[in-house]
């Protein structure tokens, strides 16, 4: 008999509410704590969390609220929560990372979130097929690390692991500066519609696609652009570097340049992954480890890297001491390549298929 | 018995091909050419015409081929079919609108579309709810005019009217720029990701809407960039300026601002209108006309500029020579509005409910 698992959820909103019922699905007992308690509450009612209050034997802890206030409540979650490993689901993972660096801290970011706002909008399938995002340090304790890449397997998330200011950078470019582009944009149109009431009757649904996210509460976005302002910058340069570019081919009325530029976007449009597909078969890569914090992080970044998908893992401990075995579970089809690039990086990896 | 009513259509990829859809649903006769013969032999075994070739007797051309050839082709539509009115369906209207400049020649663009391409994605419900822009010019014949507001309704879009060049500097907010921009940011978020194979996994939900509209043909946009250059190179400049001002308040740290903006974007995002939905009420309004051409483009234009959408016109014609009254049909409750506009305009304009 396998005894229930215990987590905590710190912040009952959208996402930590739609993570209690993910969990709850999944068998696990969650008690939730907000700081405001009547929305505590009503994640009770919703069934999002089995109980009010803190737990301290919770195994794991995810910490759901604004960016802002992230580090702090970590750093009092690895204290109250002697045996758990703590993450968090911020858009910012550099500072954060920075700030708490401990062994049972493990950075998160699930890049899948809703227009709606508020525990009510909560969904246990919020993250089936999700890629989220994990971004351990080299302090984090590989147990740690597996647990946790483990629990957000069982919420029907596919688990990308990434370095924190990799992760960053990369949510600059596909996340942060999009939104403040389509707000840019609405914002254009709607200033010209003021003498121009016709102008928005005629957006037709590209614009309406375009400009989709502006819709969502700009509350979270102050403390998203001062904890990733240089990344941020950075990207906003390129694009109006990129946007003078386009400009002055179109000044000059250059149709091959702007056909060019137009077939690469459409070509890596197209390009553009799905969700994963689950494969048709698996297999094992069992590589030794000698339990030094950093190398899980080391394998899971690699193959993030490599667009090879982790659907578990798991670490065997030798008897005799300190050296253990991490075992991944990934696409048969791409197990041998990964095992090779481990092994260019001075692991040891074996594949076996999984029949 | 009322005669079956012809129209010929010029150019049957997707658009053309809908249109043919959709007025053989409303009862029109449908002859069809194109240049490429495979497109319209297509277009007739998918029942989108009844008819290859040129009917002489049509009383509504529609010329739905790309930007750069509809001038040319206008003219000669205009002299082959010397009853009809001529319309086309391209996405600027000041350029032909100079180069035609026809008392039977009508512009229009219907602002609906589909990431499909070619008469295999035709749709006779293409048009539904759409809306439809006709940018007659002052020279435009008021009866050619209210036949062709009257069956572009019948295909089930919602008329619009605006003079050309207006028309462009709104394509290029809503529709030239952001598109351009969404492929601008594509390249990018592209470029990014030659080093960093995560990358394009973590576009959610956001960056896939905003990005959508770049996974199509990129064959339109050379001619539509060289015809609307100078509206799409002013818009370019201000969203950069614009986006220079959001790079600012975050290298600053302005929180206060940057939810200023984005609070305004939001509320004018939330705003944007959706689909007309047809009123509970209809109202006439009759407005005595000279048959002056340009009175009914005055009409029509002043009610798209004050939001007042005309779900039919008519002008009847008194027997005792120039005079005519012209009947735009509205909803009842804007129709009032409307006439003080009108009268303030100089226009005697009376208003009767319809029950």
């Amino acid at each position: 008999m396998t005894a229930t698992r215990r987590a905590q959820i710190i912040g009952t909103g959208l996402i930590g509410g739609s993570i209690g019922l993910a969990l709850r699905r999944a068998g696990w007992r969650v008690t939730g704590s907000d700081l405001d308690p009547s929305r505590s509450e009503r994640a009770l009612e919703v069934e999002a969390i089995d109980e009010i209050g803190s737990d301290p034997d919770a195994e794991l802890v995810v910490i759901a609220v604004p960016v802002g206030s992230i580090a702090a409540l970590a750093v009092d979650a690895l204290g109250a929560h002697p045996h758990a490993v703590v993450t968090d689901v911020g858009s910012v993972k550099g500072a954060i990372s920075r700030a708490v660096d401990h062994p049972r801290f493990v950075g998160g970011h699930p890049m899948a979130g809703s227009e709606q706002d508020g525990i009510d909008g909560s969904l246990a399938s919020l993250f089936d097929g999700a890629v989220w995002v994990l971004t351990p340090t080299s302090r984090v304790d590989p147990t740690a690390h597996a647990r946790l890449h483990t629990a957000i397997s069982e919420l029907g998330a596919d688990v990308v692991t990434l370095d924190p200011d990799s992760h960053d950078a990369i949510v600059a470019v596909i996340s942060h500066v999009p939104h403040l582009t389509a707000a840019t944009l609405m914002g254009l149109a709607s200033e010209r519609a003021t003498d121009q009431a016709a102008l928005l009757r005629l957006a037709a649904g590209g614009f309406r696609d375009m400009t989709r996210i502006s819709a969502g509460h700009p509350g979270i976005w102050p403390d998203i652009c001062v904890e990733n302002r240089d990344a941020i910058v950075e990207v906003i340069d390129d694009l109006r570097s990129e946007l003078g570019k386009v400009r002055d081919i179109i000044a000059d009325a250059d149709r091959e340049a702007l056909l060019e530029r137009l077939h690469a976007a459409r070509a890596a449009r197209l390009r553009l992954p799905g969700p994963a597909v689950r494969p048709v078969g698996l297999a094992e890569l069992r590589i030794p480890l000698d339990d030094r914090p950093g190398q899980l992080a080391h394998v899971t970044t690699a193959a993030t890297a490599h667009g090879v998908n982790i659907y578990d893992i798991e670490i065997a401990h030798s008897t005799e001491g300190e050296r253990g075995t991490l075992i991944v579970v990934v696409d048969s089809s791409r197990a041998e390549a990964l095992a090779e690039i481990l092994r260019s990086g001075g692991y040891g990896a074996t594949v076996t298929d999984l029949q």
